[in-house]
């Protein structure tokens, strides 16, 4: 069989699990024909084979960012500053700013120009290997807005290499105009906004805050619940700030993925191992908070939970498309070791978004979506910190991104 | 006069000090004609001169980066994974790691390929708009090294755009060879490798690190006062792990810089302040550490103490290159204001590398060295983190980094 393109040179091979002796991967259909130290046979290659040399680099999976808010409108450099100077989020958030902010801007945003603001967004996600991301909802928290920021990602998955899987959120929070009644808010995102976003096909996850000034675990259940009855499997922003049962919430209602579990509790986390939801820890926002606060990721491994780290690209508490940082915080942070955080943003990062068949992992069959980074080992992915070494990234075996330093 | 180049179309200028109203840099005879709304009589565009269009971004200054060490061989990638896995740092010197580690492969390189090692790094610098920095030897500790680490960096500063500015660092810590007598060792510093990096011009400041299981206080006054007898101005590593009285040592001698300082005492800040010496800090080390750490930034501005920002670029405990984010974290974790965060990487960082008068700052009869970046004003600079908005970067007029996404 002709081979499109061979992968070589590469001092190391990360297939998602581990690092693979030798260093080829074969392309052929636009999928992987093989991974390992020689071209097996069946494989010919002929003068219309390229050759793609990693210079001694290393080679992945394209990497997967599980949990991001990349399609918003609006400015909060502002307010990032305000908080640096320790005003209260709760304090700019009464003054009109937070996600309501964020929310006003991109309800006066038509879909091109949400698609048009969030391009440079994915431009950078790639610039840093990542071919798979997730995009949620949860920056208009009205029907029309919902729906347009989900069309818009689903443009943007279209149009742009990054394949981008869809989840409402409707129940980020309630909007400012709605805060009267609440219980309407969340009677209008369970009986008319979930029908209408899972009939259009625009996601695939429905996910909820469960948060102290947010929603409630037991609110959390029945915005997951209504999801579920439509076809949208269940996530969680799960005890970010305090512990509040997200993490029970997780395991009760079989969620793929819990996600930010700064504050889980012993129960949370074995509810977690039960269920076998994915835990996504989110390390960028409690440095870009200036807080503290890790997620237990030692704990979790421990219990069996596969943990996936992501950016949380968004304008209000990470603003950086940086999946690579957050492989260094993963491992000087949350106590990962470099195959761990690798896996992070790999096997167990396309899991966290149902793509574990098709995405995080280089194995025969796979499509081609393939990272070569300009470092001489896995190791070193993580250990150098804040400029992307991605050389090349490969989309379903078409080259769609190329640096040369 | 003839204008060599016009920097125009910028959202906005930032000075080193202030955002300047109106948005044109002229550059004649590589050096800053003038800065502001508008061209002042006595200067003409013609046919000759080149246009840059900053495109909507900010223009600052070229960055100062004043503390890096990196010039160096070796690699600690795996000693990384090691802490990360929770192996405490004194263990894994013990058993030949850490500064001894990179020590005995920088003694191992020669001239030519310590050079080749760091230049990349400065390639990194350079695309995060840095144009002058400062590089301490210290991975020597013995005489033939630590100046073969001062020459490469003073190559480095020939060859490369980035002005290189070189701190003698032998008193980094007592190599292993020399345990048995470190008295021998620091008379060594003091009497044969002060004068010998002196009488060759290969240094103009002298540092210590000052701290616990690495120099006493008082020890660090022998060096830096032996420093000062042969014209090299005083930096001192700080108070970073413990508060051991380097601040107060910095006041002592007049330091230009005290560094770290996350366990400064009042006293220290007190000192600081009253010898008008520039803090230094450096918050990628926390981070890259795992440590929760930080300097007390807003005490020391509100003492007067000019405070810079800098990325300790070393491969032991801060493997990057990339100064914007400490803008952020700057902002994140220090609690600096989008103003002093960029203060804290030009005119501040300028002074705490003896380059007040000619980097730091655009004013006229200043180098143009000048930083164009993707972003549509000074606050964003901090706000967005981990890919460098770069766009262009001048040196003396020149342009010598450009990079259009």
């Amino acid at each position: 069989m002709h081979l499109d393109l061979l992968v070589e040179g590469a001092a190391e091979v990360f297939d998602g699990e581990a690092v693979v002796a030798g260093g080829l991967v074969g392309v052929a259909g636009g999928r992987v024909a093989f991974v390992g130290p020689d071209v097996p046979p069946g494989w010919t290659l002929d003068a219309a084979t390229r050759r793609l040399d990693a210079r001694g680099g290393l080679v992945t999976p394209g990497l997967v960012d599980p949990h991001t808010h990349v399609v918003f409108a609006g400015d909060r450099s502002g307010e990032y500053a305000e908080r640096a100077a320790g005003r209260p989020y709760l304090e700019i958030a009464a003054a009109g700013g937070g996600i309501a902010a964020t929310m006003r801007a991109t309800r006066a945003a038509d879909l091109e120009a949400l698609v048009a603001l969030a391009r440079p967004r994915l431009d950078r996600l790639l610039a840093c290997g990542v071919t798979t991301a997730e995009s949620k909802s949860g920056y208009g928290l009205d029907l029309a807005t919902e729906i347009r920021i989900l069309e818009a990602t689903a443009a943007l998955s279209a149009r742009h290499p990054i394949d981008l899987v869809g989840t409402f959120l409707g129940a980020h929070t309630v909007p400012p105009e709605r805060r009267a009644d609440r219980q309407a808010y969340l009677d209008e995102v369970v009986e008319v906004m979930i029908p209408a976003v899972a009939s259009r096909g625009l996601a695939e996850f429905c996910d909820v805050f469960v948060e102290r000034g947010a929603f409630s675990a037991a609110e959390g259940e029945r915005v997951l619940r209504a999801g579920l009855a439509h076809g949208l499997r269940p996530k969680v922003h799960a005890d970010q700030l305090t512990a509040c049962g997200g993490a029970e919430l997780a395991g009760r209602v079989g969620a793929t993925s819990a996600d930010h579990l700064e504050h889980v509790s012993e129960a949370g986390v074995a509810a977690l191992a039960a269920a076998g939801t994915v835990a996504v820890l989110l390390p960028g926002a409690a440095i870009f908070l200036g807080d503290d606060s890790r997620a237990p990721a030692r704990r979790l491994i421990e219990a069996g939970v596969p943990v996936a780290l992501a950016t949380d690209c968004n304008p209000g508490t990470c603003m950086t498309e940086d999946l690579l940082l957050m492989l260094t915080l993963g491992m000087s942070r949350l106590g990962l070791s470099p195959l761990e955080a690798l896996r992070a943003v790999t096997v167990h990062a396309a899991q966290a978004i149902g793509r574990a068949d098709v995405a995080g992992r280089l194995a025969p069959g796979r499509p081609a979506d393939v990272a070569v980074f300009a470092v001489p080992s896995h190791a070193h992915l993580p250990y150098r910190f804040g400029l992307p070494p991605t050389r090349v990234v490969l989309k379903g075996g078409e080259v769609v991104y190329t640096r040369d330093d």
